[in-house]
């Protein structure tokens, strides 16, 4: 009665699906890409043979990353194993093509423009008011690829940047460059939710994110306003609906005013839903496997209040982190790198003072070069819920 | 940095420990008793060698069952990793053993006698009051291994029974019974507990357990009387100190009135302790795993009432049951055999009046038949909470 998943690719996200599938009696396998391995999510040893031996042996194949050749993609499309399809799965991989959906859902989001030459550049620095962030189309991620114009004595420099990027650039689908007018958000949220065969969706609560050097720092997810929460599960319910998508998508939104616009959308479990292991009522894994298992949809309401801290280029932290009540920490089991993500620790409490007293309780702790900008958000967030 | 953690027994705790240990980076493997072989706790596929290459590859070693061999156990001792140690182990492997640290501690048990021959026997029904439950020292649980000696007038066939056993033992220790006065109990309760090696200890809110032909099928998690809670905790602690006891143990009760006598003790995890994956603020596998690390121990507060439903004898549910929010499924991927352990679930509520409406929802989807009490159980949970 054990079901089998393959997982196309072999970090992270498809450790914790293992970890998350283990109990449902779902056998979860990884195809290291890079490799062609079917390997142990957690371990991870080469199991058995490669892609095409891993589709034959999966009841299931899911997607950890947007960014999977297109082939490996279309040969487990054919399949009909693989969910979300192939198409979802490219659309999270191309800025184009995520915009054109956007738009084709009247979904709000940052006024835009696609740049494949001098001339579009041009058009794009007249149609958009600067600033202007530039990113590129495929492959961009934690803020690789991008660039930011800021006064037009720059544009010269950067589209020569842009040029010769594009020059450069080996992707099999052509690499191109959407140009976006810079938004004055209030702050960056998101929403993950899940989308199953039949149709049903369950979103969980709205996720406050917080970056450094673009690479996701803090997430909390607490009570939120309810209009907004809203907002976005509609936003939620016409993309999956209109991918007719199945498993877990994140969308990531600015949030300006009352209003949420739409930034990018992540076909897959996500960082930004990483809490939910310690404070929703079922985590993101397992939801996209049972989605993607055809099985019921669980609760996505929250437990309790929960900040997630990435750990970025460490493979160490303190034994006492492990002494603060409802503190729970995720290590990948990845080769120490800079700027790489290493693991995760969740932090809960009752309430979100006692949520932000063991969060400020754990900046004190971790080393403050390790976690730049932890103490200044632990701080700011004791202060809110202290007013 | 990744320690390496032996557990002596390859059943569904060292698997439930494997699953604990993965994101604190515990690299989790258990000795198949039965072909002395290493193997993955999951999978169970043989990893390498047997006993003795366990213990060196293994940092810490650890039991998932008080049963196991004292030959091994001894030559984990030699080793210095095993945590608990044997001493501990053994005592709950032999009730002679078990009664002796309750006395040494002046802990409340059941009058008790241990009985030899039939001398003992006779002593032993002069010495109690009818009724009289007589348990094997060695080798018994769940209910198995026991006679109950209600009427004077079957003394002498029940003796026949436990001579004919005690002839047939082919123990290594000598086989032996306690006799017990039977205790008219209000009810079962457990206590789970931890100890570190510096003597901390940290205990989780006592757990109401419901047995069916003597096999664990319910247990319930929720606030509980400040003083029973305060009494077994002083239990616990006496105990678990005079052991100088490393790990997670638990202590079975009987509540008498306001008392409680302790019926026996597990030297390891615990069938009611499974609640605490999605009930309590750090899992029993986690905190058994932090302790014998020599990791701080994680707050092992009630995060919501939790109860769990073994699934005996059954390796499906229907799916619908994942449709109830709260609701988590764990299965041990066992062979299907009646009356075996093969997985369980565990169901959460904001508060007890929601944990017995799901627990009715439950009941009302899963087969009578596989859960033969559940029904009545869920009827007067939800009684008492309507109240």
């Amino acid at each position: 009665m054990m079901k089998k998943v393959l997982v196309l690719g072999a970090g992270q996200l498809a450790r914790m699906m293992q970890l998350a599938g283990t109990p449902l009696n779902l056998d979860v396998k990884a195809l290291d890409v890079s490799s062609n391995k079917v390997v142990h999510p957690i371990t991870p040893e080469h199991i058995y043979g490669d892609l095409a031996a891993g589709i034959i042996h999966a009841d299931v194949i899911t997607a950890e990353f947007e960014h999977v050749a297109h082939d490996i993609l279309d040969q487990c499309q054919q399949s009909g194993k693989l969910f979300p399809k192939s198409e979802a799965i490219k659309i999270g991989g191309d800025r184009r093509l995520e915009k054109a959906l956007l738009e084709s859902c009247n979904t709000a989001n940052a006024k835009h423009y696609f740049v494949n030459s001098k001339e579009d550049f041009d058009k794009a620095i007249s149609y958009l008011s600067l600033p202007i962030i530039f990113k590129t189309a495929l492959e961009g991620y934690d803020g690789k690829g991008q660039w930011r114009l800021k006064v037009a004595a720059d544009a010269e420099a950067i589209w020569q940047e842009m040029a010769d990027f594009l020059n450069a650039s080996t992707t099999t689908v052509k690499q191109g460059i959407v140009a976006e007018q810079m938004v004055p958000f209030d702050r960056e949220i998101s929403l993950v939710g899940v989308r199953r065969v039949n149709g049903d969706v369950a979103v969980y609560p709205l996720t406050e994110n917080h970056h450094t050097n673009g690479i996701l720092t803090v997430s909390v997810a607490a009570p939120i306003n309810t209009k907004l929460q809203e907002q976005a599960g509609t936003v939620f319910k016409a993309l999956s609906d209109k991918l007719n998508y199945v498993g877990v998508m994140a969308i990531e939104f600015f949030q300006v005013g009352n209003q949420l616009l739409v930034n990018e959308i992540a076909p897959r479990v996500h960082n930004s839903g990483h809490w939910t292991q310690q404070g929703a009522d079922t985590c993101q894994f397992e939801n996209h496997l049972r989605a993607i298992c055809d099985l019921p949809l669980g609760s996505t309401a929250l437990v309790r209040p929960t900040a997630m801290v990435n750990i970025i280029g460490e493979d160490t932290i303190p034994d006492e982190v492990l002494a603060i009540a409802s503190v729970s920490v995720h290590w990948y089991n990845k080769g120490k790198r800079a700027g790489r993500k290493m693991g995760h620790i969740n932090v809960s409490g009752e309430h979100e003072l006692q949520l932000a007293q063991r969060l400020q309780s754990l900046a004190d702790i971790l080393c403050p070069k390790a976690f730049p900008d932890l103490n200044d958000f632990a701080k700011n967030y004791l202060d809110k819920q202290n007013k």
